[in-house]
């Protein structure tokens, strides 16, 4: 329609797919292989898993982020369980209530500055234990890195998992944009997953440029047997799996993750440092991801969005959600730059929230 | 053990059966009677309910309060819808997760002062209204008396009926102190049910006297079809109805109703006016019903605990819960104020909250 | 309406409530009492399940049948789980669905031809346990007496135990009957529950005598301490609980269920004996607790309803239910013989099924 | 490991993906593009829709077949509703109780000698509609082509949605190998779907050579509201839409599909044809799509199973499954053939089941 379609900074899901993952699918497409994952390039996956998050790591490949929540929480809570969460967490808002419906439990939600819990967080939540008039707390999850762009020092989810165990607690990771926190961290995956304590981990692809696969990973083993029947009952076992299992296998080959988030991360960092300084702009949380929440004047959004797609956030502050990936390009980012530094000027109030 | 037993002023459920209506129970059990509601007793207890509630209302006797509650908000909810309430209502706390598990839906709870929600309260929680990746607000839910003690006049049930239904939300109330409230407000149980709008009524029984017997009340008569088979598969159809319906109709002839609540009303004003203006303690929410929520000053509290049985509140604030019932005498109102008075004698801080 | 009301043999439902039963009821109403269970009479209550069923047995009071067996299955069963049941179970047929929405597990009904299971039934459906694809049996659910009137020995119990361990699977038994079963066995309630393997229990009260308690009795103590939270999320915790406890222990003092059980069964046993060789009658299974069922000739069914109330079992081979109860009259019984030999005298065909 | 692989029977899940489907995928990774079905890719999905079945239809792109079966039933079933289906229903035995945990309702199977229902096994078991003790039978669910190779002719499935539809039930269609039916019949897709009354539809992709692509396809408007809703929730919602889109574009466009499912279809028959005489062999079921059900001389199988995989569909019964797909060589069937009447020349018995 358009000469030039306008800019993406709306999601990392409206990215495509990495050439290497879209190589390794085609790839993957050489004969007959069995169904539901007894095939090579599944094994493969679990290969690359057990490298990077140890040897007693399992991986189970599904098809999205959403998925892989449902069938990593499923195995930790009982039908009268409760889910400690930070307010902002996907599984507690843009989930359409799959965990009230499928898993039947109660989201126990933790209002945050950042979009992370601390361990005083989970301490405080748990009066009820033992009162059977009460839902009862038994996993804590949180999201690495955040909704809020925001990261966990390996550190800080060794104290949570502490806190959780502590208490008898599981402790989840959304690892959606694991990727990303771990580009920003500069760490390893396992640094502030398996060696930090947490038990079980939804593994994100798409965002990093896969097609669609994401994965729950179990860390703590005895969660294992129940992955199978869990996945297939919740609608996530893809009967062609080595289609799935190559594009994660792909990320997890030459650090493609790595690279992926490491771009992506630059791209938001870029675009944050280019107007944290304009006039009645403030950006809003520690850019620690490829997200980057900003404030901006009244009158420049709509004149971005003449160019540039994105999301707004909270709209009576006037912040708003600016996404990068893996494939967003330097020019474009600067041309955003650009286009605020412009769409700025006019504005005389320079009122930050 | 003890020679005199402490007295109670734990819950309204502590008290016993009013003699009224044990008479009526076993008055019923006279020959054989057709299962499940068939009986003469359901009935009269029908015939009770179009007269308080109007000729479109039609009743349907469970077990408990929690029971009618998700008997009476099934109806209303779809798969992936989701119901605004106080953060204080017993749904949300006290029902050991029912809404989550037997509803699947999700609870949207709002913090407010006083146990009782506004217009505002709901109109802006429904941003999410047909956005797929969210609950979907449908049944707002408030408690009549509210968990705090507090009542909502009609007027106040109005506006909230008419903020529900501008949205097509509907309303239900949480009537587990029903006739508390209406004794408290001085008008008949209608006026602020059916006359303000309300679609769904939870009506308490059991705290007013009964042994066990509350009933689902559908004022909105296109929700009734579906509660017989949603009782049934509840747990909540008595088998031998006629002693649950005999119940509730002994509630309702002569007002028993209103002369138990309005007893328990007046313990609770007795009481919480003899302790007010005592130094160090503080009435915490207006009292409205049978309920008062009362600071005290922190040695006070084990001294208390000797002769008299209660509830702990909030620890951390010092607010302890003063129930009353219909049996409540007032010697042992008087006996708890004379014993509070001397045990703030040695508090020297005075401090309140 | 009718001077003469018709003779009841719908159902044990159908009875009122035994007079020691219902003192037991008034003599609880003394005084307050802790609620939900921290009363003496529930305490009472505890120390007669462990007379009758063992130092291990602890019993959990509940307001009736379906709800004894929600939350007895309950503890048993994970979110992929399957129950092995007659197709005749009440659980199966005539609860409305909530073994599949509460419990969220398939039923996995055989067809029997007297409503009993055998180990072969439970060991030939084994097929899938392991198979992700597939619904895991975990628990076999029993009815005794069954709901075609039929009693487990305490040896058939044993072997079905001894076939569901030997799987890892659980044995539930649906009681509600309990009783007349071990009436008619002349047994002690304990030679086929917990001698014989059972490993949770619904105990029926209701059609004992009781006007509304039944109970959900651990046999196997590892799963007892999730039993208070999921009789509180499923709807049947009694906040006045003493009311149900007393009537469960007034049916357990001086084998008070016993005698109302046998004398049910003796007045099936008479009405099964004072029909069974006239013309175009006959008895569909043996008689071996309070229910007859009966093919009786066409004509004659609308001749007995005009004085009698009863149940059409299966209209296409003209089968009746009869049931009697604990105070099921002789008399009445007479009556209904006397009243068939008259309606099939004009039978001429004298065809059974 | 082996040099030679051996052909495969197992599953037209076992087949690759098509190249055109490939292409498809590989040319939609252009740009960015809106997440979650807002891209011209799925744009052009729902213009073949309505060209295939009709200006009201209305498709929504899913990952798999378990998941369309779930979320197109979902919103035809209310809280104590029950579908009925074949006993051999892919929804009955192999989505891990999918039905029962995340619809929370009773399937009530049906034997069948071919796996397809007929109007009586619908109308002989409405007997418990209305009646509150018994869940409510509201969806009729067909599966077409069958889980036994077998097809409902446009007037079979006419007369079933008449059944459905004279009893207020709406009649779904599990379409996962739904154009290997329409080629063997000869006819067009909405012949027997939109034509015949089919309310909702299960479109298959993947076993017609998509990597992973199915449709819930809704013909009865009034339905479509929810299913975004509640695709979302099912964990059904594809961030990067367009690659599941184009998929099933690709099938859609100059037939791809019918190619793919005729020459399916012509392996199929021509494996039957070429051992349906030989001795000892007999097929089991018509074969009307891709699939051939064959009882073996007990003998035979461990020789075949050295070359060619496949599944046991009966052990006792001696019957073995062996599914065709588009890419199914002429030559690896003949192979199979040839083995097979190696294979029983040893079979002196010649019995068969």
């Amino acid at each position: 329609m358009t000469e030039t379609p306008p800019t993406d900074f709306a999601s990392d899901n409206h990215a495509g797919v990495h050439p290497d993952v879209m190589a390794a699918i085609a790839a993957a497409n050489v004969g007959s292989a069995p169904a539901y994952g007894g095939d090579p390039w599944t094994e493969a996956f679990q290969e690359r898993v057990r490298a990077e998050f140890g040897e007693d790591a399992e991986g189970f490949p599904v098809f999205n982020g959403a998925g892989a929540n449902m069938v990593g929480l499923a195995p930790a809570l009982g039908r009268y369980d409760a889910i400690i969460c930070a307010g902002t967490a996907h599984i507690a808002t843009h989930e359409a209530g799959a965990p009230e419906r499928l898993l039947g439990v109660k989201l126990i939600t933790v209002s945050t500055s950042d979009g992370k819990l601390t361990p005083v967080d989970i301490t405080s939540r748990l009066g009820g234990l033992g009162n059977h008039h009460e839902s009862q707390p038994r996993v804590v999850s949180i999201s690495q890195s955040s909704e809020l762009g925001t990261c966990y020092t390996p550190d800080e989810v060794a104290a949570l998992a502490a806190a959780s165990h502590a208490h008898g607690l599981l402790l989840h990771m959304d690892g959606a944009r694991i990727a990303n926190a771990a580009a920003y961290l500069g760490t390893s995956l396992r640094s502030f997953t398996t060696d930090a304590g947490v038990d079980i981990l939804s593994f994100g692809g798409t965002k990093n440029g896969a097609l669609a696969a994401e994965a729950v990973i179990v860390l703590s083993p005895a969660l294992t047997p129940t992955i199978p029947f869990l996945r297939r009952q919740s609608l996530q076992l893809a009967s062609k799996m080595r289609f799935i299992s190559a594009q994660l296998t792909a990320l997890l080959t030459d650090k493609l993750w790595h690279a992926n988030a490491d771009h992506a991360n630059a791209m938001a960092t870029r675009l944050a440092d280019g107007i944290a300084d304009l006039p009645g702009v403030s950006i809003t949380y520690p850019v620690q991801s490829n997200a980057v929440f900003a404030a901006l004047p009244q009158a420049a959004v709509p004149v971005l969005r003449e160019r540039f797609v994105f999301h707004t956030w909270d709209a009576s502050a006037r912040v708003v959600r600016l996404v990068t990936a893996f494939n967003t390009a330097p020019d474009d980012v600067d041309a955003f730059i650009a286009a605020t530094r412009e769409a700025v000027k006019g504005d005389v109030s320079r009122e930050t929230i």
